[in-house]
């Protein structure tokens, strides 16, 4: 078992990560501290895990909450049965949340339990690869409005994450793949050895070698973790962790979230973000197109939708990462580092169009 | 101008306190870092102030929502409302929430500022004098759901208090008399010199005297600074703020919230927690009765309606302040000092006995 450590004072906790951690009793009961518990989990999680976890809780007074599969049910109306559930339940302030499932389950979770009472236990159990490297890691809790992706939430720590690799291998193959779109992120935006070592472990990692699976999760929960650890709250550098979610997030919401994982809209904000990098001239041809191939050798999509270029603007307006009028872009200078930027709106518009048009810089090879 | 410090690390923050501040526009435009603001406020209020705080804004981006008066309005649909109206609207992450009124706006607005977009500024314009001395300090947000009182919310810091003495002249008497209560309980709680400064300034308060009250207010905040300061998230010593609040929260509950006003119950429960301290031998008959004849003196009510023991100890059992099953109560050991004590269900009864009776042992007077 490998543990990776969120450093953040008072609110400092560990990631377990390791292969059959969900049948190890003795890590899972350490986590809850009082003599409640909450497991807060979906009805296609449940039947693979539910069983082993609750075996682990015999002498915990545990009730078990389902919410339905999938991001719509990521909302206030679940949020609020979630809070009913627990208030018939009389669940008292030294209760634990326990999240069990992916990100919409650990976001929602989250929320709960940032939330219920001001504040109670927390632990995160992801079980999608997704949640693994990204959502369990961090403390971003939230719900989506009909307005925008994760609009009300909070900053909530957990007080552990127990990421478990095996439950990799139940995954569909699709959702595996649209964590690794995540798991490229980190490279580009942190490391670039990282980066070269998923270029050459794409075949293992696909073939869910153990191993390799081991230093994918934790190299990204490191990294994760690091920049966490120095911006808890996203004042400044932890934006970098939105590398392609700008470009994603407007995807994602103008397909009403139906067409797309949001790893694989991440995939092509990636790739989006590179192209506007090279029309901005922050990043070489070269490296857009490293960063292209990735995404391509992961069997990620790389083409945006058929959308039109006012349209994404107009979806990028409202996101999150608009500050007083502005529009802020994770652009990437090299692989391994990016930076924070006002968007220009010519190499944006352009970025853009390339994509419309199902062309761009980084089409073809960078050694042929 | 009286000003009071939060020193809670990077979260600290200034209490303003004087008369006429709602005409500083100097003061409340600083209060503002953001070209966006909400204010939030309810139509009672904003016919008396809401003009002068807006003239304070006029070159920020400043919308108003308002929402009903009353408690029964502290509620998770309140809360969607306001977000939906943020959202509408296109604030962004650098907005911040004004709460423009008393404890109802000021705990559903905080609240939402906490997590709109994971958290927003944060200012408070308390224009009731409970608000001022108690909820508008110490970061507690909440809404309302069936099951009992602020059982969701979070704990969330404005940047600033300001609270304008001057609003007091036009809050009905019975409101004023209520934020008294928890006046009283400073003096109970934390300070003896405090209790019998109240006691020989009761005219003067009760005239509303500038100085009186801006030293009753002032150091009320200071006491309440001081214990959230100390404990921010309530995991000890915070929790004896809550001295007159299981029993009041109970009669709350028990009456529909219909019947007293929160500082009512608080003034009743204050009392009733006098009668337990003296019954289970923590405090002196002569304590207790100085405490029953300062709730008097403020023509607060000493008397619980008639209500069965059971259905009291059944409200208690579901309040907030229950840890793993048993009832933590705050209890006088001497006029300026509490305890926090595991209930003990004999003296608890008899108290509630006595109060149901209408006859307790501090009945009559101390020095008769």
């Amino acid at each position: 078992m490998r543990q990776v450590r969120v450093e953040l004072g008072e609110r400092s906790y560990p990631i377990h990560i390791g292969s059959g951690l969900l049948s190890d009793a003795a890590l899972l009961r350490a986590s809850v501290s009082g003599s409640q518990a909450l497991v807060l989990t979906n009805p296609t999680v449940a039947d693979l895990y539910l069983e082993r976890v609750l075996s682990a809780f015999t002498d915990v007074d545990v009730d078990v909450h389902m919410m339905p599969d999938g991001e719509s049910h990521k909302s206030l109306e679940e949020y609020g049965r979630a809070l009913d559930f627990l208030l018939s339940k009389r669940h008292n302030r030294t209760t634990t949340v326990v999240a069990l499932g992916g990100g919409v389950v650990g976001d929602l979770a989250g929320f709960v339990a940032a939330t219920y009472q001001r504040g109670v236990g927390f632990v995160q159990i992801p079980t999608t690869l997704l949640a693994q490297v990204d959502s369990s890691v961090g403390g971003k809790t939230a719900v989506n409005h009909s307005a925008g992706k994760n609009m009300i939430g909070a900053f909530y720590q957990p007080s552990c994450v127990i990421a478990d690799l095996a439950v990799l291998a139940s995954l569909p193959a699709r959702e595996f793949r649209a964590g690794l779109a995540e798991v490229i992120k980190y490279g580009v935006i942190f490391d670039a050895g990282f980066f070269a070592w998923l270029e050459e472990s794409a075949d293992k990692i696909l073939a869910l070698d153990e191993a390799a699976l081991a230093h994918a999760v934790a190299r990204s929960a490191e990294i994760k973790a690091e920049v966490v650890a120095s911006d808890e709250r996203e004042s400044g550098i932890r934006a970098i962790l939105n590398y392609g979610h700008t470009f994603g997030h407007a995807i994602e919401k103008l397909t009403q979230y139906g067409t797309y994982l949001h790893g694989e809209a991440v995939a092509i904000g990636m790739v989006q973000a590179a192209i506007y990098g090279c029309l901005a001239e922050t990043l070489s041809i070269d490296d857009g197109r490293r960063i292209r191939r990735l995404v391509e050798r992961f069997e990620l999509p790389c083409e945006p939708p058929q959308l039109s270029v006012e349209s994404v603007l107009e979806a990028m307006g409202m996101d999150k990462k608009v500050s007083d009028g502005k529009l802020r872009l994770i652009v990437p200078v090299a692989i391994g580092r990016v930076e924070i930027r006002d968007a220009d709106s010519k190499p944006l518009r352009q970025a853009l169009e390339y994509s419309v048009a199902g062309a761009s810089p980084l089409d073809g090879s960078s050694d042929g």
